[in-house]
């Protein structure tokens, strides 16, 4: 048998102890993949003390996990810190300019200075693993460097948050309000005590980021994401979705388009017959268009200890196997800047729900302001009609650019029996 | 830039002509991707003035491939002949035995000789890379071996056949009958004018004998695959199975039980939710169940040009980054023999449709053997009973083990009011 693979852990939370607990129990499995063993040589963590369920006595211990890169010895350096700045960086840098390779589960690192590191790991020939950053349950990182490498890939389209597809899912299936939903979330752990960096889609578009760049071979953009979370979708907008026939979910969207990349976070509905309709709870899924691979999916669970502990061991394996592959799919060197195509560019079809103060005229005041920007309207709905009460009215329209619909919007966002502002959700058929 | 990888191409039909084509299209992304140019240098098939729409001219031709083997001084070898047998095989053994590696798309060939082969390349250190095999728009052969390399797989069921899916989408869709449906799809090319490879099963089988091979380490064990194809699904079946809440699948499973090893391909009624419900005409998907990253489902096209040169030219950037992998996932010496896992032991639910000549006491024939095997029944559907005339009875069974459910509809089939033999389709809730 070959000489093991030795590994340091910087981090031991949820998913350490999972990186941990799975080399330990699929040791021999593991070793009759690699082709050597791939053991865990030394730890880093702030607590010594904590009872993380696995046996940590047999590795050497680093408070500082810096200290843990310099001395430990090991052949590859896994940071499941986390955060896009501090101790986590300071890791993957020392480690990439030893010439250690890293491999990381830490998407908002990648999503900040992703770009940055790839040059220092190419710089001493490290190589940079993140598979576990984004949907650790679907190899969708292997899939755009190695898989579907052969294709130029067009667009893709994912959900990539699972605490935004539970909330949703539940939303749906139980008729309850965003809110209430969401305490519940918290309270299963399926959503954090601030939920801010879920919900509002900051996550999922620190994913997009990463996927985007690896698909079009551009620098990671963070910045270039238009980003739009899920508070503002009540249950009335979920119900109407499936009276229309769809379903809404948070879609993390990318496309090369004339104009250069476009790059949305955003509610979305989709058709029950679109790839990711029936993608429900806490799953993620991928959709790419590769022009001769044409449409793949990918779904599977998109965090927790286990399917993260899965990604991050596979590119251990790969590690162990010698495998070498550019950190964004090409050179750091072969990536080349795109313009950002601005949303109002869009041209697409909408859903939007006004809340109306039920009155004469109030309807052809709607769609006189549609009519003079040239916005048409699909369908309309509209329930329980006593006057002086708030009903809401539900539009879907036709093929329209942003731009125009968001100058009608505005107009009709003025009547004085609008009791809210108009709520406007993209449909995509896909 | 590095030296080129030289590619020998043996076989140009459909396949084959892809390859080309996409090695010359994308030239600069592929030489980006993988480090290094790949380029065709020879090929070999058996009509040398056959236009196939691709630019051969600069290529060294063979008219044997063998021959192409051994004198292109090519650094791979892709085998796109077919055939189990024949000169694909003796193609795949030459460049074997020389250190050369192969890709090649050839289930067949794999499926009887891929443990044998799988030795020659391990004894020269050759590789033999086969991701176009199984559902050419599914990077399924690289995520059992790598992506998720971490897990323990106890099971996988896929859509491997998308002539069948492509039928049975379409008697479904236009509820036309299975000869019918299958000579359209014989006249727009989705379909053989043989079709039993696809249409009883086998080519499936191949496929599903593979995926267990490296999913549970075993040798390729085709003779282990219990095959019915869908000749016996009628559109009745198909109706039913609409109106139960069901979708009739041409399903490939393998498992792994306390007995061994259960592989089948079979017709399967799966539940609207079920991952695989919603995969419709020629697509293919695969699910697979690991240990600690759960259910992982992959969709994507499965066969045709463009997703079938997609995997051949992944494995062939595999080659050019330097990849060695078992080719099995783990070295041929580490398979190991599993029992097989009979039919019989399956316990399950399952769908029996019944062609009665409706008179008084039939029912209570077939209840009473049913009681007297202890097969329970869940629900019946009976139409249409006009005395005297041929109506369906439709009944699904609870949980009942396949041995007392195949004596009770022994029993049943020989009630003289029965027109023809008891239909039997199972059901899987996956």
């Amino acid at each position: 048998m070959n000489d093991p693979l030795k590994v340091a852990v910087a981090g031991l939370g949820t998913v350490g102890a999972g990186v941990v607990k799975l080399l330990a129990d699929h040791k021999d499995l593991l070793a009759a993949r690699a082709g050597r063993p791939v053991v865990v040589s030394a730890v880093s963590a702030r607590s010594r003390t904590r009872d993380r369920g696995v046996d940590l006595s047999s590795y050497a211990w680093f408070d500082d996990p810096v200290a843990l890169v310099r001395e430990a010895k090991a052949d590859v350096v896994v940071e499941l810190i986390g955060g896009s700045d501090g101790p986590a960086k300071a890791v993957c840098e020392t480690a990439l300019d030893l010439g250690r390779p890293v491999v990381t589960a830490n998407k908002a690192l990648l999503a900040h200075h992703g770009l940055a590191l790839a040059a220092r790991a190419e710089a001493t020939g490290a190589g940079l693993w993140f598979e576990a950053a984004v949907a650790g349950g679907i190899p969708i990182i292997k899939a755009l460097r190695e898989g579907l490498a052969a294709n130029r890939i067009d667009a893709l389209h994912g959900i990539l948050n699972g605490t935004c597809n539970y909330i949703l899912t539940t939303m749906r299936e139980s008729g309850r309000d965003f809110a209430d939903v969401l305490a519940e979330a918290q309270a299963l752990g399926y959503a954090e005590a601030d939920p801010g960096f879920d919900i509002d889609g900051i996550d999922a578009a620190h994913k997009l980021a990463l996927l985007a760049s690896l698909a079009f071979h551009v620098p990671v953009d963070l910045g270039g994401v238009s980003i739009q979370g899920i508070r503002h979708i009540s249950s009335l907008d979920i119900r109407f979705a499936d009276e229309l026939g769809y379903r809404i979910k948070l879609l993390a969207m990318a496309r090369r388009t004339a104009e250069g990349v476009e790059q949305r976070v955003a509610p979305v509905m989709v058709p029950l017959d679109a790839p990711l309709a029936h993608v429900e709870g806490v799953n993620n899924a991928v959709v790419t268009e590769g022009d001769f691979v044409g449409r793949s999916v990918f779904q599977g669970r998109g965090a927790g200890a286990g399917p993260t502990a899965s990604a991050v061991v596979a590119d251990l394996i790969d590690l162990a196997r010698g495998h070498k592959v550019p950190v964004f799919g090409v050179p750091s060197s072969a990536l080349s800047v795109l313009p950002r195509a601005e949303p109002e560019d869009h041209v697409g079809r909408y859903y939007v729900r006004l809340m109306v103060v039920d009155r004469p005229g109030v309807f052809a005041e709607v769609a006189a302001a549609l009519r003079d920007e040239q916005v048409s309207m699909e369908s309309v709905l509209q329930r329980a009609r006593d006057p002086g009460e708030t009903v809401p009215v539900v539009m879907t329209l036709h093929d329209t650019g942003e731009a125009a619909m968001t100058r009608a919007l505005a107009r009709i966002g003025a009547i004085d029996a609008m009791v809210e502002p108009p709520r406007v959700i993209r449909i995509e058929q896909f």
